[in-house]
């Protein structure tokens, strides 16, 4: 059986629970390896892995005997089947952040046991990343690094939001990438004071600042960068705030470790953002990993401990409405000395040249 | 208020609801255009946009005072707030399809009312088009025709599945497409035996099959079709399916019209793939929409009557283990007097040269 799966199995004899059902696609993706539609039940003779006939082919291919997992097509379960699987057993968990309402229904009347809510058992135990996984972030950070030097060196003259997005794209899946890791931000002139601006028909001008927010995902994995530049010139009300951002950014990179409470670091950095009237738009960061955002989240909310093998984003902002914004994230591995980068582009200001 | 807001208001008076909590971000897309996270809330009093202060800019430039849809902050949002929005009332609706179990407990804590099930009423609403919305799915149709066609000339000696499954994302893109409606499929040789395989980084070489699943959203709305082309030559063991699966495809877009059971056209053809000894290993059809499936599902337990103006995929396909697959896919327009084809690709047997 695999380490992931057995440290589960171990977590969930720590709760009380005699098996767990899990749904979400990523944590079984995590467990299994597979990203074929679904569903993981660790019950307590066997693991079993329930899908259908499309994917059933697929699936034999991928596991091996030392994987431990048996294969159900759920065309072939019945009614005695699903009670079967738990039979004896009393309190099951079960995914109650991902499993719907109408789901969880199913299940009781399934298998017959009480269902205990497991309060994201597997995404904490995906926040401390394994050797391969450290890797595979960080090779899909350097592809976004590398994306990103040939797309400042290719903006032309009357190329739009839309076209940049797209060329990002194309330089990360020609250079390995599974495909982006979510859909690109490429915000020029105003729209960049929207956080989340989706590319438009907006041709780059001189004058304009420009704001990226890019990431791929390399073999499941995910990268995550944000980085501002200028075009042709750097208008000094720009200066200010890209300083600003930047010295948040560091301090949160250099306080946070191993160890280090979440809370008191990032309400320090509410209390500087009050103190210059900066309104704070979203958090300052989120772990990274086969999800784009996941465990752990930098909030003042989170009265929680960062763990070493840690991969987190940290991604100050700041933006003033209806005219721009500047947001500065790169990914870090957390370490028990610091915080250590895996997207390494500049952050001198980059002032381009339309080519 | 827009038309499809006052619809579902009288569907919820007919089911003693006096009020909804839509959840699912494509429902609310369909019911009020907005593409940004947050719930719409049909209230007795008013209808209400709940996002945050990512979207509330992009919120409030996009809705207009005919919307008749209040914009609030869900950060600004009390205890008291919560429940004075279904004050006095007792049965509100909800999306069990899409609601979390999770979610659903801190709903009835917030709102203090009954939640009710809805079973789908939106996505029943959504089954029938509004003719805007069939205009953007026979664009989304016509950009993968011609994507296609362009594929199809276009394919070299050496290329992989991946490249060009990137080809036709390119095309697709630069013609005006939002982007892909599901990844696509490009599946060669054996591969093509898996009804969802992935494209890999195989090369194409003389004597494949190779079966494509392709589709595009244009603002929103998706496309759907499937083709299967024979490089330099045509193995004569292919000819045989390739008919037989064609004809499937033939007799359910002439029986299924504005009032025809589904489940009696289904049947049939499931008693013939019996009687050839083909598995069935996926669905004979499926709505497209907003959602590149979504209702009315082309199955046999489906015992309702198809309505004039739904979409649909047509989209029957067999499959020999280990060996190749042949699927043949349409969108199609339900009309009192039969199917009307969207997507107009050849269905004649393709053989192409590699360039």
């Amino acid at each position: 059986m695999n380490v992931k799966i057995k440290w589960l199995r171990n977590q969930l004899v720590s709760l009380k629970l005699e098996g767990m059902i899990v749904s979400n696609p990523i944590n079984v993706k995590y467990l299994t390896g597979l990203s074929e539609e679904g569903m993981l039940i660790i019950a307590p003779k066997e693991n079993i892995f329930v899908t259908d006939s499309r994917y059933i082919e697929s699936v034999n291919q991928k596991l091996t005997i030392d994987d431990e997992i048996v294969v159900y097509d759920i065309r072939n379960l019945s009614k005695y089947d699903y009670e079967a699987i738990f039979m004896l057993s009393e309190n099951i968990g079960f995914e109650e952040k991902y499993v719907t309402y109408e789901k969880y229904k199913k299940y009781l009347q399934a298998y017959q046991v009480n269902l205990i809510e497991t309060e994201g058992i597997v995404e904490n135990q995906r926040v401390v990343k394994e050797k391969e996984e450290l890797e595979l972030v960080k090779k899909a950070c350097e592809i976004t690094d590398n994306a990103f030097s040939y797309i400042i060196r290719n903006i032309k003259r009357g190329m739009t939001e839309k076209e940049i997005a797209f060329e990002i794209e194309k330089f990360m899946i020609s250079n390995g990438a599974d495909g982006v890791a979510f859909e690109s931000v490429v915000a020029s002139g105003k729209n960049s004071s929207m956080p989340h601006a989706v590319p438009t028909d907006r041709k780059i001008i001189p004058g304009d600042i420009i704001q990226f927010d890019i990431g791929c995902r390399y073999k499941g994995y995910c990268s995550d960068m944000s980085r501002v530049i200028f075009v042709e010139e750097m208008d000094e009300e720009y200066r200010k705030i890209y300083d600003f951002v930047l010295e948040q950014q560091k301090i949160i990179a250099t306080s946070l470790k191993d160890g280090v409470n979440i809370k008191n670091v990032i309400k320090d950095r509410e209390t500087e953002y009050k103190l210059k009237n900066y309104e704070i738009l979203h958090a300052f960061g989120h772990g990274v990993g086969l999800e784009i955002h996941e465990a752990p989240f930098l909030k003042s909310q989170i009265d929680c401990n960062l763990k070493e093998n840690s991969i987190i984003a940290i991604e100050p902002g700041v933006y003033v409405p209806k005219s721009f914004g500047i947001r500065i994230e790169d990914t870090f591995h957390v370490t028990k000395n610091g915080c250590v980068s895996l997207t390494n582009s500049t952050k001198d200001y980059t002032i381009i040249k339309l080519v």
